[in-house]
């Protein structure tokens, strides 16, 4: 018998990899002299040839909201913009494995149609008009694929646009492609069967991430101006931390999600926890951008789930700041949280850490963005969040996937072997016990933001001191800053605890990452103290601080993660706009001498 | 064997009445000389000569609005009006049973202190100071049972204030008692073992509807002057349009609802249909007033799963019939629903709403009031909700509540003896698809509210016709009317049907009621047509419409129900305002001749 018939899904594979292969003009096809092996290929676009100057500008000198402004003003045409990003979303895929759906062709056609309409009426189609937005393939889009790399999913195309799909193309935004994922999405890396593995494009042996691990692969090389990726324990947070960008998971309820292949049977999502879309960019400004078009253009006529509240009908930190209703005007508060209580962060992390504290304190106080920092130790909350996710995100007992690869007769992916198994589904009783526990964790969480809370500690260093936390006032700060990660970037596929992003999902906080330095040598100097490790899973995060790890490191992203409360997705990304600027500006004097 | 050894909750029920009783003043106790058992008891209290003239005047004159003006300007002394409505309270609950937990001796307590802040401070302690409310029994406060009526959560106080009752607190509130419900919550009744039958005070045959049955017979008698109920099938509406009141469920997310007593594991509501909490009040400005201030005052900062939208963050439906962003500013645009397509309303309900539909359509055309009127078809989404509802309403297979009642050996109360037994729990595959079923039902309710929806039918006697339909820009409905049960407030025990409530819920449509007018001697002449019914159901509904039936009814109120898009509440209100007073000019005007 042959190896074909035994694996079905290697056939599968062969026929998608061959569409995908055909979709690429031969015209953007890299030479096979391209060295695809080197560590780092960010370079290779540019010096491919295949661009021109002008496609080489529009990729990489204009950001999201700049592209937007200069299509709305005609100085640019949906056609030339649509162009150039699908020429180096086929060199991006070339490089590594980023894409799954190429829709260059549609593209383009509806850049033309954009352009048509702008010359008729003089006018944008609409607040995206000409944006090329990539997609994790998650999303479905009439006529392709939502196959998630399983061979059970492929050549059976989309006859519905999911909710988000449907509302960005209302607005303008041209769709061109889709991007790679780790099979079963449970993984924080991005490999599967049928499309391969994406590379990360600065460190050959570093991760993507993942699950949205093409969107970082894509954006990182230029490939797409923003990116929307989905995230259920990290799946946002952790492909943009891995390759320098920003990132921001909203809360259950913002962002449209509906109509999403998951791999689950519809339902699911409210018996485990909420998937959010949010998106992947180069900046904060076109995160902002990217939540606040979306929020203006009514989106819970797209999606029953999302919440009638316009992005300016939502708090905002600077009108918080000025506010003549609140009694007393206060600095924008920002807590630090060091540690989840159950894997201590590596001495890049917590240095780095240390570091952006000290920076924020430091801060000149200027009107807008005068900062206040509050140490706060979550590690008795965070520490819980652990047993509760890990219930909520098996519920079906990975048994629907075990069923769709076993279809085909697929094996797992390399990372998720000793992983995961057919397991017992969960009983009814039992996920409403995880619910319930869910309830009371974000019941507690409620008091993270206030100073009577429980949560907040004196910090000898700041302003903020047991004695001053007597006033009659209750205080409460605006965001905090954690790791994303208890390690920094980590070699391909030694991703492993996710509980610094996780329980942000559990808890339905909005989270973001901000990329903020390079790990230095003196990190790499930095040994791991004596003590014991607090458990199995600290024990292997040190795994990742041995010797031949740490060569590894070297120049590599930083980031920290910002957390707001609930469905405060504007002050979170004001918040998140204020810290950027300060570190720019630490980083800026940090010539002359500082860390940053 | 004694009786009491076999029926243990016996005694429990005896105790608790005793301690109820013991909790009001001699002064307070009506004379044995009483009539009980008169049809209509609304005059008794006044006749009663309990209560002095001030206390008539504050219980009677003074809406809730006007007792928050009256305390926050020192007109009126919390004391004196808690004192008041206490004693009102009592009579109440001697003529109809309508209380469970009484807490008067705090109540009167806290009043003097809020008096002696006021005195102090010359300012009141927030904006409910001094505002007496009403809570259903499944509200927990410190100190007090949540019992919920069944003998095994009887002399149990609670440990923890639920979410609203901190906040209602914080805002200066006084709790003064908690009310009546049926055994299991599951009818829309209000009998329970331990509390007995709440009685309708206007109609001695007439149910006074459940499950927030106490709250309607309390406010109707005006022994509280705002109520808050609880609604997950109909709870809050029910009971408003057995008692001529008005009543608002919101959609979840909207009031706090966090540590209820439910009778079921912590949890179970994420699997199952979310109950919500809302007002039941005498006029739509006194639930306006509770929402407002609610939202107004950080209600997120007490129960997680309230989203962070203030009040007046909310789109008004007056901004958007002037909003210089709408393309084209439109009238207040009302859609008619007749129907559920399952159970045919009974003749009054279906006189009544012509009538609303007419008297809306002859409205006046001034600036803010301009009405349009469109009529809905959606018998093929809420006939489909009822299943779904079914489902998700009986999850536990009622496990749980046997497992109380069994513990001290409880009978079921009469309604529910031959509607509830033991099932099977559902299985978790069982609700992922019911949870499925609810999200398809919502992304289709999506659908209602634009005239491309599919919804919206032509109407020859309305200015929307079908051609009017064809222009490019696609018009939206603000809110719908329809009937909240397909017959008069029936005899007790008799209530059936409840999709024209439930199916609110399954979509999380926030769902208000108004009374609009009283049964007439011409009603009760109509008879239904010889059609066939539609099904079981219908026929039971047309058992209603006997000539026994048809007795009880003259003089008894019709309400419709007013549903708007999810989370809209402050729309849902505003145009609840804008339909009761043109309701009440047509009243007016019918003085010269027509319906209304």
């Amino acid at each position: 018998m042959e190896q074909q018939e035994l694996e079905p899904w290697r056939d599968i594979a062969a026929r998608k990899k061959a569409e995908q292969l055909d979709r690429i003009p031969e015209a953007w096809r890299l030479p096979d002299s391209t060295d695809l092996d080197k560590s780092n290929i960010l370079q290779i676009p540019r010096q491919s040839g295949s661009l021109s100057d002008i496609e080489l500008q529009i990729t990489e000198e204009y950001d999201a909201s700049e592209l937007v402004d200069e299509l709305a003003n005609g100085n640019l045409t949906s056609e030339a913009v649509a162009t150039a990003f699908c020429k180096r979303a086929a060199i991006a895929q070339q490089l590594t494995n980023c894409l799954t759906e190429i829709l260059f062709d549609d593209a383009i056609a509806r850049a033309k149609e954009l352009d048509a309409h702008f010359d008729r009426t003089g006018k944008p189609f609409g607040p995206l008009h000409g944006l090329p937005i990539s997609l994790k393939d998650t999303f479905q889009i009439k006529g392709y694929d939502a196959s998630l790399g399983v061979a059970a999913l492929c050549f059976k195309p989309s006859t519905t646009n999911s909710a988000l799909v449907e509302h960005l193309l209302s607005m303008g935004a041209i769709l061109y492609c889709k991007t790679n994922i780790p099979q079963t999405m449970m993984a924080l890396d991005s490999h599967n069967n049928i499309f391969g593995r994406v590379r990360n494009p600065a460190h050959k042996d570093l991760t993507p991430g993942g699950s949205s691990g093409g969107e970082g692969a894509l954006i990182c090389l230029h490939g797409s101006p923003l990116g929307i990726g989905t995230d259920v324990g990290g799946s946002i947070r952790v492909p943009a931390l891995c390759n320098g960008l920003y990132g921001i998971k909203p809360s259950h309820g913002r962002v449209p999600y509906a109509g999403q292949q998951g791999g689950l049977p519809a339902g699911s999502s409210k018996l485990g926890i909420e998937v959010t879309a949010g998106p992947i960019a180069h900046s904060i400004r076109d995160c902002e951008m990217l939540l606040r078009v979306v929020g203006e253009n009514q989106p819970w006529l797209f999606d029953p789930d999302v919440i009638p509240q316009a992005w300016d009908q939502q708090s905002s930190v600077h009108n918080q700041l000025t506010s003549p209703r609140r009694k007393h005007q206060h600095p924008l508060r920002i807590g630090i949280v060091r540690t989840d209580g159950h894997v201590t962060p590596l001495p890049p992390v917590q240095r780095m850490l240390d570091e952006v504290a000290k920076v924020l304190r430091l801060q000149p106080s200027t009107h807008l963005t005068s900062i206040e920092v509050v140490e706060l130790d979550l590690s008795s909350l965070l520490n819980k969040c652990i047993k509760t996710s890990n219930g909520l995100f098996s519920i079906d007992g990975t048994n629907t996937w075990f069923d769709l690869l076993e279809a085909q007769s697929e094996p797992l992916s390399p990372w998720l072997k000793d992983r995961i198994r057919r397991r017992e589904p969960k009983t009814a009783a039992e996920i409403t016990k995880l619910q319930g526990q869910k309830l009371d964790l974000q019941t507690r969480s409620l008091d993270i933001w206030r100073e009577s809370g429980g949560f907040w500690v004196a910090d000898p260093s700041s302003s903020t001191t047991l004695s001053s936390r007597k006033q009659s006032i209750d205080r409460e700060i605006d965001v905090f800053i954690c790791p994303a990660a208890p390690h920094p970037i980590p070699p391909t596929d030694r991703w492993n605890d996710v509980n610094y992003t996780a329980a942000f999902n559990l808890l339905d906080l909005p989270a973001g990452i901000i990329p903020v330095r390079s790990v230095s040598a003196e990190d790499l100097a930095c040994e791991i103290g004596s003590s014991e490790p607090l458990n199995g899973w600290d024990k292997i995060n040190r795994g990742l601080w041995g010797e031949e790890e740490r060569k590894l490191y070297k120049g590599s992203v930083l980031s920290v993660q910002v957390v707001a409360p609930k469905l405060q997705e504007r002050r979170l990304v004001e918040a998140m706009a204020v810290i950027d600027e300060a570190l720019k500006r630490g980083k800026r004097k940090g010539a002359k001498g500082s860390k940053l």
